[in-house]
């Protein structure tokens, strides 16, 4: 556990955060959904102070008045205990409350936080405010990607930023990392945050097996297209195949096709691939199909965490060969919270690591991120085992 | 045809009064599209800047520069002849081009056409322009019906204005008027302007009938209601009936049960219903209903042309059984501007008057609406016959 | 009314030419259901069945005992007031009641009507009969429609017989038939059998015109197709254009293109196209843009019942330009049987004439076929006016 | 592997029960497709002799001469390598192939096996006939499990025979069975049969758990029922849940409360519900929620088959917790054989055990079944752990 001050500093740098991220965009940016798994900015910068009113304010702050007694219904994700809520896909049918209400509320409920957390210490709030942080920096990332994609489908395709980069340069040479066979522990077992999800360290058994040292490449993916990967059944799940069929898939997302050479949306805006950086925006079928054809496979979860400590991570996330499951002893938290995972354990995936996306102190290689497999929005990616 | 002095003036009129209904919107208040059949705001003003550019400025005038070449893919509404274009379910989905550069796209358009007419004389050019006025009225009914759906539908039930009033105190008693059998002229016969649609004037047979004076009221809708309209199959078309029931329809739009009485969204925020004032946002298949549960029904297009007269109307757009199809030797005309009526000519009602959406000067006795039957945002009401 | 022996042998008659068209099924083509507008066969003789059942036997026959209490929710079509049924959709759901059963079934209520009508007179009751026979006999044409739509779409496309012969052979001359501008009387006027929707003679106001003493054409229709018209959207409503685009409609229905040239499946199997047959198998949708194509109209339903002494009529079901719409002072008959027109009267386009599936008797000039403007099942056609 | 006089025999009988169970079926009972995962059981007798024809006779018997060149389409279920087919849930929209030719072509190609085996010594065919025997005996487990959805969906609840008992009288009482924590081998290890998923032995490490000795019983389960079960969302998966409210689900399939009280429909007809039987027709959304209910979970397949040895199993297909993933070192076999199970792993749940419909022989302690976490018209049930 963080100590009180520290805590308090955590959690007003996140708060910060979560605007520096929005700061660029336009006002009309703040408020589109073209698809139901993007969220409108707005809706995130809501959500995020909700849930802060939600689980601490309402009930551990004496006599607090709540900012909008109807942001409840705007501003609740899926927490069926807390009562009625917004159809998810018609986040982006609201107008209203305008942007400046909103930034209004998180002041509100900031400095609401700040007092409260002054002028009391309290072992259980503080592990309230923690989960409240961690919260708001899971809704960081899907910030982000996002405004990726309400920008980066607008036929305009406005740029972002002018600096935001979404790769670093260098390029490192493919190694094969020699796992052996044996015992493992696997998940979360310090004082330190984790979710509920990575709790119950456990042993697994894994045979041997090589794991690659570096994620598979634009490049790389190139050749998987060039040589008919889209076209050949043969590679792909069933389910994947029906996918790429009625999306009429050809490529990752933000892949146009101009003039017969690829490009890529990217934050900056169109860019010409880069064949050393890691290939992004891949669904779990894309990621599957690209290791058939290579004849090859995904890591589970529990080879990818035996062996992170070998390679670097952190560029993209990584679709494991995993579904998400519970761990052995796996129990759900009492209350509200205890919907923040568990209920969502099944029909998804798990992706491991983290990307540029993530912020600071919101990963670690216990972490368990998870997608249905027809996802690809989110900066994924993947490695290869053989 | 109106003197281009004249005109000119009418052209500026009419683009102050769509900026003018737009006055009071929120900038977030422009882009959302909470259902296919709206459009935001932003794309109403965009769209009707467009019509003037594509139709006049690009083909009429001398080195004139577009002001932005991928406006043509997002504001067409539905012009084949004129090229690709943003699926109309998408419009609400792009955040960009932003409010302000819609702002600036309709000043530069407005200065271009005022240059133009003020070095031209051209009667074929003249009543281009005419045709881009009327529909830009023609969009200033469906801006605030948009808006009001907008506003309408966000659980915040925010007002538009504090003063608009849908519709005037005076309640005026019923009578029936007679109208003798015989054969009528029908359709548009003067030099003013009217739609293609209107055109083709010819007679009509009609036999003896008696047409209200009056518009169907709140007060006897809801005895409508009340003695269980909705849930009696017998009034209702079969397709209405699956409407009713898919949809669980139990009032007009907008109207809300709260703690045991009714209440009505109107522009200036949730009022109780008025008893004497006109029924309003009904579907074709509510007036039907109600009509058969009166015993009575539907003016056709042609007896409430023969009687219009005789009363007053314009409050609301009136039903009429009559499908929509064209007039004896009704000609589309030639080019793009052919699709803008005649090829909606199937699958859709008749709705005759107007609407105190109704921008001035933008309806006449013959004009013809008109909407699917299940649409039910506009200003619609109905009229009995017997 | 038709004097009760008459009567009697016309149920008989009828009653045997429903078995007279099932005869050539195999037990499995009574069964399925490939499309929600056609209904098994075995659907239809126990429905026609149920009729007699539902209407005369159990509320005017002394003791009658019911063939069996679950036949109602089998066999019930859309008659709300009689109670609830099996969805339309799923009656190829349902392998019971087997067709053995269904024949017996028949075999009850045959001979049950019988008894009663050879021991009761009493108009009432003929005239129950009298409607009960023709909606037999309206099933008739859709039971062969059915049968034509379930082995035409079986991809072994087997034969219903080797005899049945789809439309004769002469070729007449195309004439075209001037009809002076003045007021005609439409409508039903005799004593003789008719429906509801026919009554009420009314006059209506027609303006000159020429209509085409044929039909149109396969040879003239394949001209539509090779000049593209399925491609030039200039030719269609924008309904019938997102219709053709989402079905990928490129022919009439049953076409097929073998090795570059055209075959169209008929009852006796898969034949060339023979140019001087009237067309068949058409959306009112496709009829409009052949008739936008060729720079002519469909006529309406008036004028058609207008000009009908001038031209045969009988070979297609003729789409016309008219919705399907009650006459003045149409009035719904009491009870179940009111069900039967009037809650059609929207969305659907009015058919005039007959086809080669029509049972004798079945049609007259007055007769109002609708359907909506997609369907293409029945032996629909188009004749031209200009 | 198996001799072949042996082998011939093992297919002659399997030939033989499929047509056993076809026997007591009406020929319309053979035709009709319910739901899209329901096969006609005219298609299952095609397809399992299909699978000969195509994988054995095609490529193996000199001059083999085809039963029908078309069946290849009407009868490949998902085969991509093999050609084009019928959509699945268009199956039952084809009335031909009749019944009897569909028993004419599994003669046919009966006999011609037979031939073929007489006459010929070869392991890797016998290999193919081994494997097409499974696959027939897999088959004849949905042909049961789908006569019961078309009979058991139809109105009428027709019987499929008198005799037929879903479950055995004896109740045993619940015993839990401790496991120690350690090392087991999971998979198939010997020379007898088995499909290529459950090949590649390995070791799984398991943490200590008690499992029940018995199945959850209907009582058990109409207890959760009682206490709100299926309304309290706190016990359901987020897409359990989803799938409840959407499908409105009250109680296992087959259940109807008549009269206030709970009867299911078996092959023998309705009957009132045995508080002592296992519960069946179980989705695992309702498996996960009753055990969640419960206090406890599901086993995983690996929990599942380390203790099977301990407790009786094979009345219904028990849904575990895990994904249905490949095993280490899991590969597809070559050619359109590989297209058997490797495509569907993803988004599917290992069932494990066997039930009161699972052929004899056609199950082993190692064998993997799986399904979409929806799916219930299988005899699925469930068996707790703590």
């Amino acid at each position: 556990m963080i100590l009180t001050q520290t805590l308090l500093d955590f959690f007003k740098e996140s708060r910060k955060h979560t605007e520096n991220i929005s700061a660029p965009l336009e006002i009309e940016d703040y408020v589109v959904q073209p698809m139901a798994d993007v969220s409108p900015p707005k809706w995130h910068l809501g959500h995020t102070t909700w849930f802060f009113e939600e689980f601490i304010l309402k009930k551990h702050k004496r006599d607090y008045q709540v900012f909008d007694v109807d942001f409840s219904f705007v501003f609740n994700s899926y927490y069926e205990s807390v009562g009625k809520r917004v159809v998810r896909s018609d986040r982006g049918n609201l107008s209203r409350p305008s942007v400046q209400k909103v930034y209004e509320y998180r002041n509100y409920v900031t400095m609401a936080i700040q007092n409260l957390f002054e002028s009391t210490v309290d072992h259980e709030l503080e592990s309230l405010l923690e989960i409240g942080i961690h919260h708001e920096k899971q809704h960081q990332e899907l910030l982000l990607t996002d405004i990726k994609y309400i920008l980066g489908n607008n036929p305009l395709l406005p740029k972002y930023a002018n600096t935001y980069k979404e790769h670093p340069n260098e390029s490192t040479s493919c190694e094969w990392i020699e796992i052996e066979e044996g015992i493992y522990d696997i998940g979360h077992n310090s004082e330190s945050f984790c979710y509920d999800n990575e709790l119950g360290q456990h042993k697994v058994y894994l045979h041997a097996y090589q794991i690659s040292s570096t994620l598979v490449t634009n490049g790389e993916y190139l050749e998987f297209i060039n040589t008919g990967g889209y076209r050949h059944f043969g590679y792909w799940h069933a389910d994947g195949w029906e996918w790429v069929n009625t999306n009429q898939i050809i490529a990752p997302q933000y892949w146009h096709l101009i003039d017969g050479s690829w490009q890529y949306y990217t934050l900056k805006g169109l860019r010409h691939i880069e064949p050393n950086a890691p290939v992004t925006h891949l669904s779990y079928y894309e990621a599957f199909a690209f290791a058939q054809w290579k004849g090859m496979r995904l890591p589970t979860e529990f080879e990818w965490e035996a062996a992170q400590e070998h390679f670097s991570w952190g560029q993209r996330w990584e679709w494991t060969e995993s579904a998400y499951l519970p761990y052995p002893n796996y129990t759900k938290a009492a209350g509200a919270l205890g919907e923040y995972n568990g209920k969502f354990m099944v029909n998804q995936k798990v992706l491991r690591g983290g990307s540029i996306a993530t912020p600071n102190k919101h990963t670690r290689p216990t972490y368990r991120n998870f997608f249905p497999p027809s996802v690809r929005w989110q900066y994924t990616g993947l490695r290869l085992v053989k």
